[in-house]
């Protein structure tokens, strides 16, 4: 049988499991020019919360009773006269929170579990590592010398952002959520400085660390901490706006941030991404990703629960922020 | 005797009567290298609020007790050995609501009375201008066939973006308040639609104006109308940060723009900027904008009151709207 979990409500505010609703059907057969995945982990992420909501926005809302959208890495179990993938092949794409799915592959990519742990592919070789890679870089310009400020830096995507920033020859501040995670950005990936935002006063110790002030803010949380970031802006800064967990379960309309005029004083810009607008250029990203995870300037850690019926509780964490590094669920049953 | 009106007191909130006082104090005499020009016109900006805030800004905050800042035109009427300037001659600087000034001449460009009057080259030939052309070109990248949206459309400097953006090739939808504004930038400045933000839902007229949405936003006013804005970007819109005269009054902290995630749902860019990072091409802004003049195609309009006595009621036209174009004041006595 497939176990699925269909998305049966739009949630207002916080996503309660009444949200979802776990099913078990047949296991379904690829028709002519398709594959059968067996789904291995599938990949939760913050954005999702954003799927959920009946709103225009960078993708369709999700369709109340659809398997819940997700990004999902598994083996091809079976192929139907499918022209790229065979049996045996590892491949990632948007499989939903499933244990198998039928695909045509559009959209899906081969990765190779011998060079790195699957679940990788859905982190720092998949979405959320093409985000801060792409955003980084392509967004945020960044150049040797300049001073880096990332939220959720202890995150899927941050926690790559500042990294790569290191890499790059910057001085990368990272803001996280607890003692634990800014020993981590700080001893085991490198940043220059952390500021916990659940303990410390941000403004003041972002005044600290930065005292001339940050030519790029990475923003995935926005919120106050934006607004405090756009409040410590140097000359023709740029601010990434990547995401703002912070606001994705208000009720209410979101806080936009009242120091916008900081754009103004410091000619500075904040600009928007959405990664899928690189996806032509996902290979050389995953190359130069996995050339430094090779040569060990870059780290990449998954947080991995288990159980497709654990779903609505690890999906929790993600807001809670109890989890470190990339949240991923194992779905498939040894 | 100079006249001269010198800033007092710090506003909170609206700039009363009490911010200035008017005093009379001797000619003063130019020093060595230095020329006193008889000033005729003074420029009134909405910026103006905002220089005397005593807060970090792209320029210094005004010294109580000094002359309120501002633009001005005239004519040199001494000088002291002056490289430059000669007896005569006519300039624009910032010479303060004052009737004579000396100055070593940093800052003051030569203007000619023959080619246009003199309010002009502190309106559409001087700062509004200025800003209005690498404003609209610079940082919006106007290209034939944008949508261009511009608030504040009947002011200094928002009746030139949206006239360039004509020029250019774009499609121009403007906001201002009262029917006659509106009427002045659809009939006489040739704008393809006009919002009445006083009397018409901006919402609906901009949907109904803009069906497709925009490219490029031009935002002199900030407040509920950028947010507005914001709901109806196109993929890779440009939005200029210019000014925010919705918020300059305000007591409290400003109202920042709760839709800006638009920005990342549509990949756009919000930037600030301030004229004076151009000051090294006002020459070939103001050559390209007289050639415009000059063939028909660009109006410029100025609101002149006169006597430097009448500063503070002329300085709240600004904020309550009554009045048409750059706003100036004649402080030259007949």
């Amino acid at each position: 049988m497939n176990k699925q979990l269909l998305f049966v409500k739009r949630p207002v505010g916080e996503a309660g499991a009444d949200t979802w609703n776990l099913v078990s059907n047949p296991i379904p057969e690829p028709k002519d020019g398709e594959i059968l995945i067996k789904q291995h982990y599938i990949s939760l992420d913050p954005a999702m919360r954003g799927w959920m909501n009946d709103a225009r926005s960078y993708i369709e809302p999700m369709a109340i009773g659809s398997v819940m959208r997700a990004g999902s890495v598994g083996e091809v179990i079976q192929s139907n006269n499918h022209p790229k993938f065979k049996v045996g092949d590892f491949v990632s794409g948007s499989g939903g929170v499933q244990q198998y799915v039928t695909t045509d592959g559009k959209g899906y990519y081969p990765v190779d579990p011998k060079l790195a742990p699957l679940p990788t592919y859905i982190g720092t070789l998949g979405m959320p590592g093409m985000t801060a890679y792409f955003g980084i870089l392509e967004v945020g310009k960044i150049k040797e010398g300049d001073v880096v400020l990332v939220s959720g830096a202890a995150g899927a995507v941050g926690s790559i952002v500042g990294q790569i920033a290191k890499i790059k020859g910057c001085t990368v501040v990272g803001i996280a959520g607890g003692p634990d995670k800014c020993k981590y950005i700080k001893n085991e990936l490198g940043f220059d400085g952390s500021i916990d935002y659940k303990n410390e006063n941000v403004r003041d110790r972002l005044k600290e660390l930065c005292p001339k002030g940050i030519d790029v803010y990475f923003d995935n949380v926005g919120g106050e901490i934006l607004d405090i970031a756009l409040s410590r802006l140097r000359m023709h800064a740029r601010i990434v706006i990547c995401g703002a967990i912070s606001q994705y379960n208000n009720k209410m309309a979101i806080k936009g941030p009242s120091n916008y005029l900081s754009l103004l004083v410091n000619r500075a810009t904040m600009q928007g991404m959405v990664v899928f607008d690189w996806a032509k250029r996902y290979g050389e990203g995953a190359q130069q990703m996995g050339m430094w995870m090779a040569q060990g300037k870059l780290k990449s850690k998954e947080d991995v629960y288990e159980g497709i019926e654990n779903f609505p509780q690890t999906y929790n964490r993600l807001f809670s922020g109890e989890k470190m590094g990339k949240l991923v669920l194992k779905v498939i049953e040894d």
